[in-house]
């Protein structure tokens, strides 16, 4: 049986690689690879990204200036065409994610209740 | 594609739900929810692990006592037949969605490289 499993995710993994939407992520990020300073920008954007969302988990408050000065480096970011079309295709490619994610985690879900269900 | 995505998805959850670890766990879950002292144990200590878990994430250190008593808990109820079963059901499931989970996201580490390189 776990070896229908792991064959079922072996398909699954083949279907995600040859979807519209991942190989459109591909090369939009393929074609960022090549345009060092967009390159560049997205990573600087990127990782003020993570140091918000570490701040978050810790609980810590993020201060309506930091709220600010991160929307208006995105807003400048997207102005960059790679970068916009980049984020597009990374937003497509995490709906279908969280999509599986949710048919996936069902079974367990049904055992222990969702997430939300738990935290209340 | 997106519909071959969702296909594959819907043939993992199936084979989940069927696998010979799934139904075990269902089945030591059911007999744990029939025996109410075991259930509010089990309870309890799942309690205190997501407190303990909710520390950690939050960057607040465990005190030794405290992971001490934790320990002792964790001994304590695994003398408990029904839950010990239960714990040893969910670390075999466990394993096999984690196995799942770096199939699937192979495609993306491939982009983006590994959570663990990426903290480095």
């Amino acid at each position: 049986m776990a070896n229908n499993i792991h064959d079922n995710a072996y398909e699954l993994e083949k279907a995600i690689r040859n979807s519209d939407e991942y190989q459109q992520l591909k090369q939009c990020y393929d074609e960022l690879e090549k345009d060092e300073p967009g390159k560049k920008m997205f990573e600087n954007f990127r990782d003020l990204q993570m140091q918000l969302q570490e701040k978050q988990m810790q609980g810590e408050e993020i201060g309506e200036e930091e709220a600010q000065s991160a929307q208006q480096q995105l807003q400048l970011i997207q102005q960059h065409e790679g970068i916009a079309k980049l984020m597009e295709a990374e937003q497509q490619m995490s709906t279908i994610i969280n999509d599986l994610n949710t048919i996936i985690t069902k079974p367990l879900e049904e055992l222990y209740g969702s997430p939300e269900e738990e935290q209340q």
